[in-house]
Order: structure tokens, then C-alpha cells, then sequence
């Protein structure tokens, strides 16, 4: 392969998505395809269709044949612009079938470098095709931009598209909670929000209780803590004493100590859920609530895909460190970096929240699981404390300029013209 | 009682909200209680807490004790702030107890003037204590304010709170359209929207789909039109044979030619659900066209209480106009006017959107509901028509500027300083 004057290593780019998306996972890409766009050592910024299928399928997009202006509006267009998917790839070892293939593309289309925006798996997807590469001799940059609401990736302080998702979070969270107290009757609300193993976004509804007034969950439950039917009536008859109106903020990844989630545990006589096993488990708890305390009105409510794609109230601490991530990934590439995932460093010794770029091995990073601490979780396992609050509030400020028409909004439209190989 | 020198009828007035909240009613509340503030002839000017209830309960809140810049803040707050009710007043011909204990608060806190802000059933109230006033010869100007976000008030263009609400679907439409178009597997994803028997909530979906470049409903089925599962199935298939990826809005109304509502039919042989019977409207019909059509993916969403309560992406021309139908309920009294409702009606004669405010006896309004004209569904009952498109567009116009604190909102924090009677 060629190196340019100033030792940079000169060849085509391939950028992906993968695994499910975020609010600010386009604003990565922007920074991945501007960046490379711009970089004189990139000759061509390809975009593979549904991630790494597109590389293995030879679907790959020219992003040089785009419109600058619809480029940009990948800054706030929700979901993954280029398709994703959520392909579970060999161990080179045991089956090289798709590496080998991998390869072929790579020499096709003379691409020297890689980027691969995703979550734990996608980092171990990327780890596994930089050291097939460095194996096979072929040299090309392989680098990882991290994204998922959930923010488990670990040896990063917090992920590109949580942010977004936690400010969705509070906000309705703060909503609900005003729209749950108009009426002076007893009423118990249940709000379910994502996150299977990991307590992250759940813990956020907080921020609506902490700056609404008080207008948000009196309850927080996390996956991090063994669920407990039978505290968590007590908890809820307990607020009931003092106020008619309770809404309690469940992860959907609550599970019983022996490990059953608790939205998917079976009757069992007593200790389960009776017959109530309608609806999801916002419903499911919401129900259990309303037989065993007696309350006149109870409310399950999911979340839903929202938290994930509601671009509109994305923060703009998020967009610009999503941004930044596939900047910086570019940036480290063309500097000689290859197999790392770019993760991000909290520095607040000047008092102010700053977020510095760092470097981290994939294989340091791939299929570990972020949690949130145990010490920021309450003694009595169903509130925060103030040291998640510190940490999580930062990281949804500031309001994004939504480009619009018609007032509603106005997402990027992509030509995604089919690339041609090198010549 | 009194009138001053403009022959103004003098005294207290009351203000009181009704029914479901929105993300406006409080906007008119702001237009009620400003307007009212500022009048010469109101000496007073009281919210009662929970609506007629605060008035029987005699807890009314001194609204001149407030800060202006915290009644500013109801512009943009959720829910209705003085607490609402669903309370059903008797006829008075039957029996007047609660009527005679009105008139008692009334003369209390010498109360001519009486604003209430509800959908069908606080209009109906609004009416009977009007002809109840007017009967005991009780000098008293009654007046509605009109909201309900379903926009089912017979005689008025369209309600406050349907602008907003339909805004805040069609957003979230395009969103999910978003998200649900990464993979390249076969997914249908239905969406349940609110409206129990109109269907203007739903069809609002569709503005996602004209003005989001596609990204919204294939399908869209409104409970102006009996369900038919049979048909719905096929119309799924079709959409199926063209795009991997199918969006649905249904009406949390949906019901079989027989009146029952699908969200509630019973499992019943080969018509019914089969034992799939988990979950709400969305849900089920998900599971179903999942099992009918072997769809892989398939996913059911609640739009929930955030249809109601979304205030962060309100619409502007909402906001104004829920406003000015409290300003103008309010001058409209102190006019002379009463036993009136304040109306919407539609002035596009200059090519422009306006909104004129007119009167409507309340009696003329009471109890009826308005619903989609059959002639904006399209003829195989799946879509809506350009009709309804250019009908609902205007009303979704013009992004708030929202107080916010920490970047979350910042709602009203009212006092409510209880009232003393007039001496």
C-alpha cells in the first residue's frame, strides 16, 4: 500500500452502523464521513449498507456523491441512516468464511481503514476483523466509535446516544408525573424504560423528581438489585401514606433474585402474579399493585422505541460528543492508530463538566457490561443518590436547533449511490 | 349586584379545568386568569381546585397572590395545574343539592362571573349550572372554554390540545419510522394512538408519512369505519409485497361491525384473537398479523399519556389559540355574553390559515361528539385523504420556546394561596 508525504497511509474508507440505534448515532456518522471527507489520505468514504452485511453483501454506498447540506442534517435524524444490523460474526479461528470475504471487499475497493459504530458486540466485531487483518498482513486501520442508549460499554465514562435518551426520559418522566396528579383520587403509575442488565436510563427518570419539583418517580427500581415483590409493595403502600398520586420508575430488566426476569415469571401461586400476566411489565406490576393495596386507578406505561429515536429533544452535549467520537476515530486513524475503540474521559477539575477523547483497546472493551454502581443506588434499593444525579446531568444539557419544515422534522435524505470498486 | 360606569357586572369571578389534561389547557387557563387579572369589573379572581369539586368542597385558590412570572410559565406547562375532575353533575330537575350549593359558594365570594374549561361532559356541566343560575335569578355569566385533545366538540373547527397532541404523534411517527427501517428483515410495527370514537388523534399520523419523505403509517384505521381483521390482514400483506417494513396507526377505538371494541373481543374460533390475547390493541394485532402472515419481527407500541402531556413539542399556533379562547371567554362575559362556549372557526379565504373566535350556545354543544367526515377516509378504509392532510396541518405549526432549567422544563410553581370569602 502507498503512504502519502506525510507518512499517512493512502486508501479508501468503509464506515458501518450495527446493533440498535440511537438518537445521535448519524451524528457519529457525520463526524466519521466529514472527517474522512475531508482527510487528502482518504481517497474514497464508502457506507456499508446494514453494517457489516453490507461489506460481506459488496452493497456499499459512495458518500462523496452526497449533498453537503443533507450530510449535515444527519445531526439530528434519529435511527441509522445507513441500515444496521445485528450479524453475529465468527471467531476467525474456528470459521474465517466471512473474514476471508472481508478481505476480498477490502482489496476490491482498497480500503485501508475501518470504522465501525456500535455497542459491546460491534466492538467485539471490530476487534475480531483488526486482528484478522494484522494477521493476514494486510494493513488497515480498524477503529470502533462506541453508541448505545443503554450505556453499559465499558472503559468509557458514558456513551454517545445516552445523554439523549436519559433527557427523553426525564422529560416525559417530569410530564407523566404532572399529567398523573390532576386528579385527587388514589392513583399508582408504573413507567417501564429500556434497559435489560443495566440500570442507566431507568436511574435517569430521577432527574424529573430532582429538578420538576418533585414531579417525577417517588420509586426507582434497577436491574443492578435483586427485585423483591414483596419490599417493593411495602415501598409503594408507603408513599401511599403520604400522597395519593406514586409513580415508580421499573427497568425492564427487573429480575428476582434467582435471576427470572420479572416480566416474564410465571404464576406461582402466592408470590407471584396471580392471573395478571396481561401486558408488559409496567401493566403486570401496575395490576399487582392495584389488587394487593386496593387503589382505585393504577397505569402501566411503556416508553418504548422513543427513548431511543426521539431525535427532537436529543442534547446537544450528546450531538457534539457523538460528533466528535467519529472524528476523533478518524483523526487516530489517519495518525496511525488501529484496533481501538475511542471512549470518553469526564475531566470536571476546572468545576465544569469536560469531556476529553481517549484511545482504548478493543479487546480491552468487546462483550464487557458497564453497570451502574452500587453505591449510587439507595440503601433501601429504590432511589438514586446525589452521585448519579452529578454524573448523569452534564450529559443532557443544552437544546438542539432541529432543522424543520412543515414544523415537523426535516431528516437527512441520502442519495446512496452504489460505489464502484477501485480501479 | 353592581355594575360600574361601563355597565360592567362586578364582581369575583371563578375559573375552574375539567376533564383529561393536555399539553394547552393551562394556556387557556393563562388566558382566563390574565385577562381576568387585568379586568376592571373582577374584583377577584379564584381558581377552584379539581374544577366543580373545588367549588362544592369550597377550595378556591386567590390567583391574585401569584406571580406573574410563574402564570406565564402555564403557557408551557402540562396538565391541568389546578387539578382536575371527572365529576358527573345531576340534571337539576332532579335533584339541585350540589346547584344550591354552588349558588351558596357563589354568594360566598360574590361570584358573576364563572369560566370552566372542559371537553363534552364539563360543557354539559357549564350548561346545566348556567340555566341553573338563570332560574334562581342568580345574575351570573357562565362561560366554556373548550379542550379535549380527541377534537370531538361539536360546532368548533377543531379543540385546544389537538394540535399539540397531533403534532407530538406525527413526530413520533416519523421517528419510529425511523428506527423501525434499520434492518433489512421483514418487521411490522403497530402503533395504538388515542381516540376511543373519533379518529383525529390517528389520522394525524399521517403527517408523518407526507411530510417524512414516507417515513411514517402504511396503514392507518380509524374507528369511523367498522374493523374488519380480515381485510386489515390482506391490506398488510399487500403493503408487505412492496416493503419489508410496515407501519400501522390504529384507534384505541378500533371496533368490529358489532360495536365491540377489538382492544376488548373475546377469543372466539377462527374470527378472534386465538390465545393471543397478551397486551393491549397494539399488541394484539401485532401477535396477530405476526401468526396470520409469519412476519419475523413485529412489534406493538402505546403512544400512551404522552399524547396528552408532550408540552415540550407543543404547537405554537395551539398554545395561541388555547389562550386566546380563555381571553376571549373572558371578555366575551364581561360583555354581556353568557350560557355560550367559545368556538373555533376557520377563516382560509385569504390563502392563509386564521383562526376567528366565535360563540356557540352551550347548550347546542353539550354532549355531542364530533368525528372524521367519512369522505376523508380513503374508500378501502386504510388511509386518509389529502383533505384531512390540508385540514390538520395548519394546527400542528410553530415550535415554543420552552423555559427550562438544567435543560429540563421548568414548569409553573403556583402558590395556590386559599381563598378568603368577600366581606
Amino acid at each position: 500500500m502507498d503512504k502519502n508525504f506525510n507518512n499517512e497511509l493512502v486508501g479508501a474508507c468503509i464506515f458501518g452502523q450495527s446493533g440498535g440505534p440511537t438518537s445521535v448515532i448519524n451524528a457519529s456518522a457525520y463526524g466519521v464521513i466529514k472527517t474522512a471527507l475531508e482527510a487528502k489520505c482518504i481517497t474514497k468514504v464508502y457506507g456499508a449498507a446494514h453494517g457489516i452485511k453490507g461489506v460481506l453483501d459488496d452493497i456499499l454506498y459512495d458518500m462523496g456523491e452526497e449533498e453537503d447540506y443533507e450530510l449535515k442534517l444527519l445531526l439530528n435524524t434519529p435511527a441509522s441512516e445507513l441500515g444496521s444490523c445485528r450479524y453475529k460474526i465468527a471467531d476467525p479461528d474456528v470459521d474465517d468464511t466471512d473474514y476471508k470475504r472481508i478481505l476480498e471487499i477490502f482489496k476490491k475497493y482498497d480500503v485501508r481503514y475501518f470504522f465501525y459504530n456500535g455497542g459491546n458486540d460491534s466492538m467485539d466485531t471490530c476487534n475480531k476483523i483488526s486482528r484478522y487483518m494484522e494477521k493476514v498482513g494486510y494493513e488497515c486501520r480498524v477503529m470502533g466509535v462506541p453508541k448505545t442508549i443503554d450505556n453499559d460499554l465499558f472503559g468509557t465514562d458514558h456513551c454517545p446516544g445516552f445523554g439523549s435518551a436519559a433527557k427523553f426520559i426525564a422529560t416525559s418522566c417530569m410530564e407523566i408525573g404532572k399529567d398523573t396528579d390532576v386528579y385527587d383520587t388514589e392513583m399508582v403509575t408504573v413507567v417501564e424504560i429500556m434497559g435489560r442488565h443495566a440500570g442507566w436510563l431507568t436511574a435517569s427518570a430521577a432527574l424529573a423528581t430532582e429538578f420538576g419539583d418533585g414531579c417525577g418517580p417517588d420509586l426507582i427500581y434497577l436491574p443492578e438489585r435483586d427485585f423483591d415483590l414483596y419490599k417493593f409493595t411495602e415501598d409503594v403502600a408507603q408513599v401511599l401514606k403520604q400522597k395519593h398520586n406514586v409513580l415508580i420508575a421499573v427497568s425492564e430488566g427487573l429480575h428476582y433474585a434467582d435471576g427470572t426476569f420479572v416480566s416474564e415469571a410465571k404464576t406461582s401461586g402466592t408470590d407471584g402474579f396471580g392471573h395478571a400476566q396481561l401486558g408488559g411489565l409496567a401493566t403486570r406490576l401496575a395490576d399487582y399493585i392495584k389488587a394487593r393495596l386496593n387503589v382505585k386507578k393504577v397505569r402501566g406505561i411503556e416508553l418504548s422505541l422513543l427513548q431511543r429515536s426521539a431525535a427532537h429533544i436529543a442534547s446537544v452535549v450528546d450531538i457534539d460528543e457523538a460528533f466528535n467520537a467519529g472524528k476523533v476515530a478518524v483523526e487516530s486513524a489517519i495518525a496511525g492508530e488501529t484496533g481501538k475503540m475511542v471512549a470518553f474521559e469526564r475531566d470536571d477539575s476546572s468545576g465544569l463538566y469536560k469531556c476529553n477523547y481517549t484511545l482504548l483497546s478493543l479487546s480491552s472493551v468487546a462483550n464487557y457490561e458497564k453497570k451502574v454502581p452500587l453505591e449510587w443506588i439507595t440503601d433501601d434499593g429504590n432511589y438514586v443518590t446525589s452521585d448519579f444525579i452529578n454524573y448523569v446531568l452534564p450529559l443532557i444539557q443544552g437544546e438542539p436547533k432541529i432543522p424543520k419544515a412543515n414544523s415537523l422534522p426535516r431528516y437527512a435524505r441520502l442519495k446512496k449511490v452504489r460505489a464502484k470498486a477501485a480501479e
